[in-house]
């Protein structure tokens, strides 16, 4: 059985998710506590950090963690449907495009996670507007970069859906939740996002919700 | 040919050589401005960041970036030997220490070259000796850590040498041109870079030297 430690606002999770169910595995997902350390996550990563993934196919439980280790392995186990598809280059592309993506959103919802949903689930006082302005700004420039990208070539790393577009799409899932990305600046984008969001491998992340925080109405729409 | 665009004291330049030269490959490296915009660099990477790889044997000069993507690239391409060696989950395992080592290890590697290169070569005053000393204790807490890890399974990823060992040797060399380890500190740790420091792929990394910028005299030597 395969089993995601996960936790609904980290982008990798999702992303782990989305790529579990592109590959239809059966899957199972254990949330962690939100914001606080979790000792059925502590079990299995000693630094606390999602998304961890069990298998316990291999007879002893066997725990991988690092999202790009997660996704490497799911190709090397599931080879089909290919996330990382293509030879040797086109694989590359993939594997550049989805660090980048990582690198580029990751501090972007670091900071609108932290702004709107640490504070108010702790009560720690009001979001500042100033830097969720600058997070909406960077997110929607990203999502019109990542939007002429698929307009060109059909997905961000190239012609066929993959890795890349995972990792993108959950950051941006993220940030939705968070209403915290303007769709109608980035048509392009908005477009490749909904390709993605109608995806049944998509679905069960739309229905997540955090207790206290609840997604904009546009959320789980699919003709958002 | 292979061509790598590198930077002396870029952690991940080191270890994408040391793994081109473990899998004897014929590369050529050309050496970017340490701290400046450099023309030939950006015209392969827009956003200037080494390492990068140019492998003109598919006939149109094709560019990798990304160092995580390059290891991958050069896995599938020149699968002897294996640098991500054994299974699935013997593979996941040295990617997750791999991806941890870069986190570990980047920002120390960052801070000191930041006070003890940037500064000294930009004339730009006198390093804090407070971020150098916490990085140093840091740098070698880690390497104790490693010490430990390659004392009971021969190597930092299991019982093979794999990428792992590449990527944190790198950023021990950078600390080590920069005399930010206490090699005596960490007997184990010490050990495990002297293996790798003996290796004919560490060789080239031991004679590179930056103007203006010299390291220690223990640096090169392979009894240190």
């Amino acid at each position: 059985m395969l089993l995601v430690h996960a936790r609904t606002l980290d982008p990798l999770s999702r992303a782990v998710r989305l790529a579990l169910g592109e590959k239809r595995a059966v899957f199972h997902v254990r949330e962690a506590l939100p914001f606080e350390a979790d000792a059925g996550l502590l079990a299995v990563a000693p630094d606390g950090m999602t998304p961890v993934l069990v298998d316990d196919s291999w007879g002893h439980g066997a725990t991988i963690s690092e999202a790009l280790a997660i996704f490497e392995y799911l190709e090397d186990l599931l080879p089909t449907p290919p996330l990382l598809p293509g030879g040797p280059l086109e694989r590359a592309a993939v594997r550049a495009m989805t660090i980048r993506a990582i690198r580029t959103l990751g501090p972007i919802v670091d900071n609108v996670v932290h702004e709107k949903a640490r504070k108010a689930l702790a009560r720690g006082g009001a979001p500042d507007t100033a830097i969720l302005r600058q997070a909406t700004l960077a997110a929607t420039q990203t999502l019109d970069q990542i939007g002429r990208a698929a307009e060109a070539e059909g997905w961000i790393g190239g012609k066929k859906l993959s890795i890349a577009d995972m990792v993108a799409a959950a950051h941006f899932s993220v940030l939705d939740y968070l209403d915290a990305v303007s769709w109608s600046s980035a048509p392009a984008g908005k477009d490749w996002y909904a390709r993605l969001k109608q995806r049944p491998a998509f679905r069960p992340l739309l229905g997540d919700l955090l207790a206290g925080l609840s997604p904009p109405p546009h959320y789980g729409d699919l003709d958002f």
